[in-house]
This record gives structure tokens, C-alpha cells and sequence, in this order.
């Protein structure tokens, strides 16, 4: 991405990028039980759904506002920061993979590559989002991780809760009732914030959790993140809408047009392509007026909401 | 199961069991959202998954291993205990919902009734599954519930080993991967240790724990309980596989005769069904004696263990 017209805060963003999701890959690799672990069928298919792929914006909104409270080094030792950006990873891999099964969405490309039942069968499908589940929490929970057990456990929380039936896992149920019905915008944006919503903000509050984990930040500060996160989770998912129907599979790595084919409700449907467009800009500006109070602390989180509005996959 | 001929030590722990069984159908039911919060259908299908059935064998398990260290009283007030115990069945009561799915065992009948994807859809069951797994981390890692997080760290730590694909879901996958070929009896164990056995050592592991949260067990005291759950888990899968040849579906509330039918290696199978009852008679008497060091504080255990032989559902 970077030219010759790039800014030199541009350029720094997207080394920043770069070597943040090569951090997060080398952790994950190495988080994960090697391919010739036992059982070595269901490691290898775990290693395939999350390793070399994904933007990693979860991940990346983790250290970013980690970074609000405390400068994050390029050490080689594991942190807390890292462990629940790959947590955040894991859950959000476990999500894709089940979501992708033919009882679901029934998706066969993701991250440009045949997804995982594709690859494997249904029932490894099934075991190996089950399985990332469980590594998100041991990961977490592990009692040497920090010295402050407390605040691991409210982290541990924050991402069950995010995770779970008035989370993530009941937005997809909202989805999956949603088939071939009308919703209003009220009823989709519920839906989303949700299905990719809480996650995001999840990953937010625990970047900043494990950043400052002498103390929780303070209720002005969580306020403040809640709605960065909130508008800028909703606006990717617009983003995601607008995308659907204006990328093509190539660039986005996986199957495009799947939201008209199989009849789901989308911002674009609802509002139009324009007005669609409109709303994702309302959305980040929104975002980006919530993290006034932080001052410079808070450009990498800037960054990342520009990232999220102009990608193109 | 209390007739005249009952001994007072039988009645009592007929008694025990009614009112523990109770007890944590009485606490799921308080900690699993309402069917009117939304999404209700999901809720409403978490709640038909978990509720009104099962023996709890996991939390009995639990109940029994906290009287080891301290006597439990019937208070209504919610223990670490109750926590730890409905932790447990609900990463038992997801694994029965995503293990009965047509990918998998593809069974119609769970706890006498029509199984979750039956009851519902295959989509649902998915969902269901992967939110029980959820609450289970959400429940145990509450920041109010106990003043001694590292413990609470640690029990989260246990249950996640113990569902992952080096527990649970790897059984799971063993499991699969052996359909139709010929097992070793070494083999087979390893895949019943980690199928059914994790969850039955941590639910032994986990009830001595939350008894004794200022401290961890001792060393000693650990391994002693890991020898009994580890024999008690396998004896449980032996009889199992007795069961599927020798009861009826009505008694056992699910089908029968499905591993033959599934070209599955069972331990009857493998051993002959004689054979299959002594080794089952071995392991129990293994159990008993791991147990020794205990004296009559594991009293429920030991009563535990025969139930578990003893059962015929």
C-alpha cells in the first residue's frame, strides 16, 4: 500500500500494520498444538482455519489500544497484550469456521482458500471451531500469565460474555431467523452490533484492560472506547455490506454476491449503495469523535478506523 | 431405586443424589437466560438442550470431590461448588448437542427426547453448542464470585484443557477417525480418556478445588483423585458400551445398538461382553482403592463410583 504520496504517518501506520500481523501469526503458531500433536488430523485443521491469512483487525484493535495507555514494545517475550489479541483471534476463527458449514452460510472460499469443512469434512469443521473455543479461554486463563489474577478473570469475562448467546454467537442467531424476512435498520443494527459488534468491542476493552491491568480504566475512558468500538464495529460491517457487492471474490478471498444469493437483509439492500456509503462515513466520523479525550495516544485507534473505512478486502 | 432392602447408606445417597440433581437443575436454570430474552429461540433451545434430564454424572462428581475438604450445605445461596458443577454440564450438555448432529453421530434421541438439531434445526444446534461452551467460561470467570481469583484462574484453565482438542474435542476426533477400522485396546483408551475421561478427572479436580480455594490440593491428594477419576471415567465409558448392547432405548433415553450399527470400536467389540464386565469391575476396584487416603470423607465418591457401575441408564 504504501507509494510514493504516502505521508510518512501513513507509511509508519502501515509498517505498524505489517509487523503487528506478523506478531500475531508467529504467536498464534506458536500457541497452537504443533500438526504432529495428537490428535494430529484435528491440529493440523485448527492450524489451517487461523495460521497465514485474515486481516486481523480484531488483533490489531487489541494492541492499538493497548498503546492508549501504555507504548507497546517489539519484545520477543509473549505479553498479556498478545495473548488476548490471539484469543480475540481465535474466537473470531472459530466463528468463521462454523459459520462457513453448509448448515450455515455453507461458504466454500475464505481467505482465498477452500474453507475449512471444504478442506476437511463437516464433523472436523465442527470439532475445530469447538476446539479454538476452548484454546481461546486456556490461553487466557493461564495462572502465570500475569501477576494481577483479577483482572485476567474480568478479561476472561468480557470475551466469554462478547462471545456467547447475548453476544456474537446470538447475532448469528438473529441472522439465521432473519433469512428471506424484511428487516428495518433498527432490527439490523442489532443484529450486527451483535454478530461482529461485540467482538470488536471486546477486542477493544481487552487492549486496554491488558494494558493497565494494576486497574480497570475508568469509567470515563471504558465509556469512551464502548463507543469508538460500537461505531467503528457497525461501520465495518456496512463497510463489509458495500464490499459484498462491489468487490470481487479475488480480492476479497472469499465468495462475493452471497448476501443477495442467499437473500439476507444487508445496509445495502435497506439503504441503498449510496446511502449505505453515507451511513459507514457517519459511522467513523462518530468513532473518531469519541477518542477526542485521548489526544495523540489514540492514533493508532485512528488509524485503524481509517483502515477499516478504505480497505478493499 | 430405595426399597426395603436398602441399606440407611443406600437410601442416604439415593437421597443425595435426588437433592444434588435438584440443586443443579435449580441453579441452570437460574444462570441460563430466560426463553423471553432475546434471541428467544436460541435461548429457548439452549434451555430444552441442558434442562429437565441427564443424570449429572459431572456434577455429582464435582459435589462429591468439594466433601472431601469441606462438608456442603444446602444453603440458597449459589456456591463456587454450584458454579464449578453447571460449568461442567454445560460443556457436557454442548458436546451432546454437537455430537448428536448429522455430521457426527447423527442421533435422533437424547435424554428421551427428540436431540436438539431434531427438535430445532442443524443451524440451531450449532449455535446452541457453541453458546453452552460460552456460558460455561462466562459463569465460572464472574469477578464477584469468589476472593480468590488465582484459584478461579485455575479451575477456568482446567475446564479449558479439558474441552480442547487435547481433551474432549480431540476424543471426539479420535473418535471419528476410528469409525469403520480395527482399535487397539491401548488406543481405544486413549481416545475414551480424553472423549469422556477429561471432563469426568476435571470434575473430580474441580470440586476438591472450589472446596479448598484458599490453597490448591496437595500434591498427593491431586494425583490420588486424578487415579480415581481416570478409572472411574474409563469404567463409566465401559459400561457405556454395555449398555448400548444390553438396555433398551426407552431405559437409556437414547438409541441403542448405534456403534454397531456405526461400525464403531466399542470395548464389547473389542473384548467380548464378559470380558468388557470384568475390566469394567477392574477399573472400579482400581478407583476405590485410589481413594484410600481419604477415609470416610469420600464416602460420596465411593458411592458415586458404584452408582456408576451400577447404573443401568
Amino acid at each position: 500500500m504504501t507509494n510514493l504520496f504516502s505521508t510518512p504517518a501513513q507509511t509508519d501506520f502501515d509498517l505498524w500494520v505489517k509487523l503487528k500481523q506478523a506478531r500475531i501469526e508467529a504467536v498464534l503458531d506458536q500457541i497452537l498444538p504443533s500438526a504432529q500433536t495428537l490428535p494430529t488430523d484435528l491440529h493440523s485443521a485448527m492450524r489451517y482455519s487461523i495460521l497465514g491469512g485474515g486481516k486481523r483487525v480484531r488483533a490489531l484493535l487489541c494492541y492499538a489500544a493497548a498503546e492508549l495507555y501504555c507504548p507497546q514494545s517489539s519484545s520477543t517475550n509473549i505479553t498479556i497484550t498478545d495473548i488476548a489479541a490471539c484469543a480475540l483471534e481465535l474466537i473470531h476463527a472459530y466463528s468463521l469456521v462454523h459459520d462457513d458449514m453448509p448448515c450455515m452460510d455453507n461458504d466454500d472460499l475464505r481467505r482465498g482458500k477452500p474453507s475449512c469443512h471444504k478442506q476437511y469434512d463437516d464433523a472436523t469443521a465442527l470439532l475445530v471451531g469447538d476446539a479454538l473455543q476452548s484454546l481461546a479461554f486456556s490461553i487466557l486463563s493461564k495462572t502465570d500469565l500475569t501477576n494481577n489474577a483479577q483482572q485476567q478473570l474480568l478479561m476472561l469475562n468480557l470475551l466469554a460474555n462478547a462471545s456467547g448467546s447475548q453476544g456474537m454467537a446470538g447475532g448469528q442467531a438473529i441472522d439465521l431467523a432473519a433469512v428471506g424476512k424484511p428487516l428495518t435498520q433498527d432490527k439490523l443494527e442489532t443484529m450486527h452490533r451483535l454478530k461482529t459488534g461485540a467482538l470488536i468491542e471486546v477486542a477493544v476493552l481487552l487492549g486496554a484492560n491488558s494494558a493497565i491491568y494494576s486497574a480497570n480504566p475508568n469509567n470515563k475512558d471504558s465509556l469512551a472506547l464502548r463507543v469508538f468500538a460500537g461505531n467503528i464495529g457497525l461501520a465495518f460491517q456496512v463497510v463489509d455490506d458495500i464490499l459484498d457487492v462491489e468487490a470481487d471474490s479475488n480480492t476479497l478471498g472469499k465468495t462475493t454476491g452471497k448476501d443477495a444469493e442467499n437473500n439476507k437483509p444487508t445496509y445495502v439492500t435497506l439503504l441503498g449503495l449510496m446511502q449505505a456509503k453515507a451511513y459507514a462515513q457517519q459511522l467513523h466520523t462518530e468513532a473518531l469523535l469519541a477518542l477526542t479525550p485521548f489526544s495523540e495516544q489514540a492514533q493508532r485507534l485512528q488509524q485503524l478506523a481509517n483502515f477499516i473505512m478504505n480497505r478493499s478486502f
